[in-house]
């Protein structure tokens, strides 16, 4: 295990040069023009004077802009560093690799052209001015690697102050696939999600959203823990997501720890860090253990642990089976979101997406190792075809194809 | 000339799609990958958990992010959309294809990644908070098509909280253009520089800057002019960048009327609008007459009404002769700031621009219709190979090669 930890955590010694970091010199991404620029009539179109014509005309109608510019494919990936997953808070700086990766998967499962914007602030205010003040270039944000309780606040202003919709990705995207992944596990294990216990290790942000998607799939018995255990109502010590847990989770309002919580659980879904969950607690669990240990890049316990206990293990690494990342949902959320110009991005198009990746494992090929779809698989166009429908049912749609203003 | 003003800025007709609309169609730019991303081994690399490893790096060392991100090769191109060329406050997403059509020039003549963020705000404040809280993902800024006299603030104000250089477009990539052809056609006709008279014609942001430039190459005869004439100590209306003029230019403290500062000077620039020069200022000039007519896309005057007067004429048109326009600058000129990682552009940087743009043009070849170089032909190189020799010179290049911190 401490191998493993070393490999995904360590520098690179002095004079070794690993393929992770070849992939990464002098950026993963670049700009590129979609137009020719060769002659000086390429430049009189596309430079002066070309330009002022088009400026113009959007100038004299200001929705063109979604025809004549970049802004209906362009997503801004927007972060302050804080919560970079497996790190915590490394700074705008340390984040932008990650967030050139995020834009990497947009490109390539989804042809989006996404751009990452990491701040040099942590203040809300600032954080919600600044992304106010660069609402003409892009089509859509999606908030990224933000701490709690900042992300909630920051979210939720954006979304009302934007006319084009806000996603934060370590919420809601991850939540779509964690529920995406346990319609399938049930499934496995031939148990039906009213039936079962789910304890989710972690109360932040992806937990809440988690939570809710859920209960939206019939899930009724969810308890969270937190380092103190689980939460309730009794408890005063909450914050804000926590509080949300304790209303509206917990239905028995157990108390007790961590370990009398998850004995005869079906699903324990781990949201938090390395070494929270031990081997004994999975084997307390009730029949046929469902088990996601999402901390990344080192799980709360690894599968080579519990393999002979669980029945469906998942991980959010690549080089385990059942791989859940929020990669599975944000390349076809958003590729929906730009086509039909969503206004925003609403409940029934996550709850559209968690089916659309379930339904993208083919029924006959389910199995306790094959419960999580391949993202190579066309993860990305299912996603999008059902969010694209669940916004036009939902009314949230204003265009009825790409970059066309209805 | 109506003809050529409307087929500038005529909006397309209906049922009319042309050429300059259909580049512009869904945007001129978009981000690739420069990684490959096709097996899951690849996004092991470069999205989880490859690229925590690269971020834990660059939290430990901060000045790693030149070396493992875009960093290095990522210009911001900023606008607030108050001053687009030749069409004055059109508003941010006016503003975005004339962004885009900047950022493809970047790519196409000097391998650089602009991005254009095009700000809904026109206040100084707000501009100086946004553009200084995106500092971590840029390598340089270039502020663009704002208004006088905010740009000066503006600028100043990140040239002092930015770690990475900034440049006005407008301002300073114009007057370098304009430096460079005014020594080319000054040996055309057979003048030296200090005993020019040059009347600029707007006293805006590319006039001061202008200005500047033409006395460090050794003119010391300089009026400007505004609506009202001559700007000279004596008028009690002028603003920060007149009062500059009144204050280092007109050393005869020349008033009068337009005209008559006209008459008999040796060169002319108009920085203004169309229409704002006539034949007669021309014929009324010293012998072979200079004539930069800059606005644009409609100049100041057309070149066929004083083909017969002027000895040199300039504008900013591609489809004229001697088209001066900022782009003979600022992609070499950031080319050269980012690959010596530079902390600022002084004007030692500027000047070796100018002398980089004006010796593109071989001695042999100089000629009244040949006194700006072709952009095709090299000068982004040869302006980054100067301006970055400037830098280390005037010692403000951190870096000895690209990327690599020294």
């Amino acid at each position: 295990m401490s191998s493993t930890a070393d490999r995904v955590i360590d520098p690179p010694e002095s004079g070794r040069f690993d393929a992770t970091f070849q992939r990464h010199l002098g950026g993963k991404m670049e700009t590129r023009s979609k137009v020719p620029l060769r002659t000086r009539a390429d430049l009189a179109l596309v430079y002066t004077p070309g330009f002022t014509q088009v400026a113009a005309a959007i100038s004299r109608n200001r929705a063109d802009v979604y025809r004549w510019s970049i802004k209906q494919n362009t997503v801004a990936i927007v972060t302050d560093g804080t919560a970079v997953s497996g790190l915590g808070d490394v700074g705008p700086e340390a984040a932008l690799p990650v967030m050139e990766g995020k834009a990497l998967v947009f490109r390539a499962f989804a042809g989006i052209d996404a751009f990452p914007l990491c701040l040099a602030t942590k203040d809300v205010e600032e954080i919600v001015k600044v992304v106010t003040c660069l609402e003409p270039t892009f089509g859509a944000v999606m908030l990224e690697d933000i701490s709690a309780p900042r992300c909630f606040e920051i979210e939720d202003r954006l979304r009302d102050e934007l006319t084009i919709p806000v996603l934060h990705d370590d919420q809601h995207a991850t939540a779509v696939a964690v529920t995406a992944a346990l319609i399938n596990a049930a499934k496995v294990v031939g148990k039906e999600p009213c039936d079962l216990k789910v304890v989710i290790v972690g109360a932040g942000a992806a937990g809440t959203s988690s939570a809710k998607l859920l209960m939206q799939i019939g899930v009724r018995n969810i308890v969270a823990c937190d380092r103190r255990g689980p939460i309730h109502r009794e408890r005063d010590d909450l914050n804000r997501s926590k509080r949300w847990f304790a209303e509206n989770t917990n239905s028995f309002q157990e108390s007790g720890s961590l370990a009398s919580t998850i004995a005869g659980a079906d699903v324990l879904i781990g949201l938090s860090g390395p070494g929270v969950i031990v081997r004994d607690h999975i084997k307390s669990m009730a029949r046929d253990p469902i088990v996601f240990a999402l901390a990344n890049p080192i799980p709360e316990i690894l599968p080579e642990e519990i393999g002979d206990v669980a029945a469906v293990i998942a991980t959010g690494r690549p080089d385990y089976a059942n791989q859940i990342d929020c990669s599975l949902c944000y390349p076809g959320m958003f590729r929906a979101a730009l086509d039909c110009r969503a206004t925003t991005i609403n409940e029934a198009m996550k709850l559209a997406a968690v089916y659309a990746i379930a339904g993208a494992v083919d029924h006959a090929r389910l199995a306790r190792d094959h419960v999580v779809p391949d993202i190579f698989d066309g993860v990305a166009s299912r996603v999008a075809d059902a969010v694209l429908r669940a916004a036009i049912d939902s009314k949230v749609a204003q265009a009825s194809a790409q970059g066309v203003t209805t």
